[in-house]
């Protein structure tokens, strides 16, 4: 199967935009499954509820009625990330298939301001069977909990769809270590540019990636607009053993990880 | 507090040259804290039982006598690993301090010929309270375990002593990861050299090295002997706040983390 990382550079409020941005540059290249990065519609620097409660669309609004489209027309999946508007608001992607919304993930761990605009995701982290294979999701800042790739790897996701929006440097090395630790493929999509607002000033690092469970970074993007591309065999994620004496998942001994 | 990570190479079998020749890398800093290498005193690569049995030692056999002297004249701590003898054979660190043995690890995750050699750590991730932070221990592989240094940062753990035989390219660069992750300090105290013995020929990639909660790397040796040393205030590792909105450790949401 093919992956395709989408790193784009959304302007903040400019929906339309945006998706259609994103559309152009998913037309350029031809994947089974494309990861968006992080609140790629809205952009990601609210100054006020108000803003993200204007932006924020239920999981079948405008931006999805735009992406499913571009899936069905094309027989692929898609990973978005949005702000999403139901019972509150959530920091949330969506998993679309040529038949429409497949699965939902809600971010579990929230960064730095998004806690005065988003509440922490009530999904967990779920799994969804795929003709390709099994794939879940994160949200960029998740990363930086070993507990989120491992659930979905516990879980038997065989690849992490991790759309983000980074601002420090540290995420693209750590992924090599989550895909080591757990024998996982990763797709994580950043965005590039910059957004100035209400006196927070962020710059974002593009280097979107997809690393293997071997912990080799496939393909690493630049700071600019651009999609990468790469081919993968999801299965070898089925593997745990590292040798003929350990298992990496079943070798775990949760007895010896008491902290009490 | 001044932390040395010790980089030896040793010589199978040969105890006694081994611990001397550490005592003479630790003689030529002056540090607080001494991290030796796993193993440190037997070598790593054994052919078969008798072998390890032969070598292995009870905690306070000779290479804790000759270690707990030096602790002792220098009013410093050590950390080194060794085959211990015990109701069964174990791969082991062991902390010494002025006093003599202050604490004791028995490797968790042994990997790949060990199973042969050794039974698994049965002790967990104990940490000890030293006069300048806690420190717990874990052992070369126990590193690709996320649940490992998670387990002693949420023991209290401000330093990971871990002494290693590294083979693989992996572990200086995850070990970033961890201690990001954990707002820990970690000191990693690699060896040099070859084995080949029984037709297991392994080659070992120093890059023993000492990194910040920041996940800065203060020292990362090169692959020779040579001793690493960096003053550090392990302070630093006990506030968990990355930013006003965010605590690392308890921004964990267990309930997330369900898998079944």
């Amino acid at each position: 199967m093919r992956i395709a990382v989408v790193q784009t550079s959304p302007q903040f409020g400019q929906v339309e935009a945006n998706v259609t941005a994103a559309l152009i540059a998913m037309e350029s290249v031809r994947a089974d499954l494309y990861v968006l990065p992080e609140l790629f519609n809205t952009g990601y620097n609210f100054a006020t509820t108000d803003e993200v409660e204007k932006l924020a669309e239920p999981s079948e609004g405008p931006t999805y009625d735009a992406i499913a489209k571009f899936a069905q027309r094309n027989s692929c999946y898609v990973v978005y990330g949005f702000a999403e508007k139901a019972d509150r608001i959530y920091n949330s992607s969506s998993l679309i298939g040529p038949q429409g919304l497949v699965g939902l993930f809600r971010k579990v761990h929230l960064f730095y301001r998004e806690h005065l605009f988003f509440a922490p995701g009530n999904l967990g982290f779920p799994v969804f069977d795929l003709p390709f294979g099994k794939v879940g999701m994160m949200i960029c800042f998740d990363w930086i909990y070993p507990e989120s790739a491992r659930t979905l790897a516990l879980r038997g996701a065989q690849l992490i769809a991790h759309p983000s929006n980074l601002v420090l440097p540290h995420c693209p090395d750590a992924m090599v270590t989550r895909c080591l630790e757990n024998r996982v493929f990763a797709a994580t999509a950043n965005r590039v540019g910059r957004e100035n607002r209400g006196g927070v000033d962020l710059s974002y690092i593009g280097k979107s990636e997809i690393v293997s469970p071997r912990g080799e970074i496939l393909k690493r993007l630049e700071n600019e607009e651009a999609v990468g591309i790469v081919e993968v065999h999801l299965a070898q994620a089925l593997n745990k053993h590292i040798n003929e004496f350990n298992n990496l998942l079943s070798d775990r001994r949760e007895e010896a990880y008491t902290t009490g």
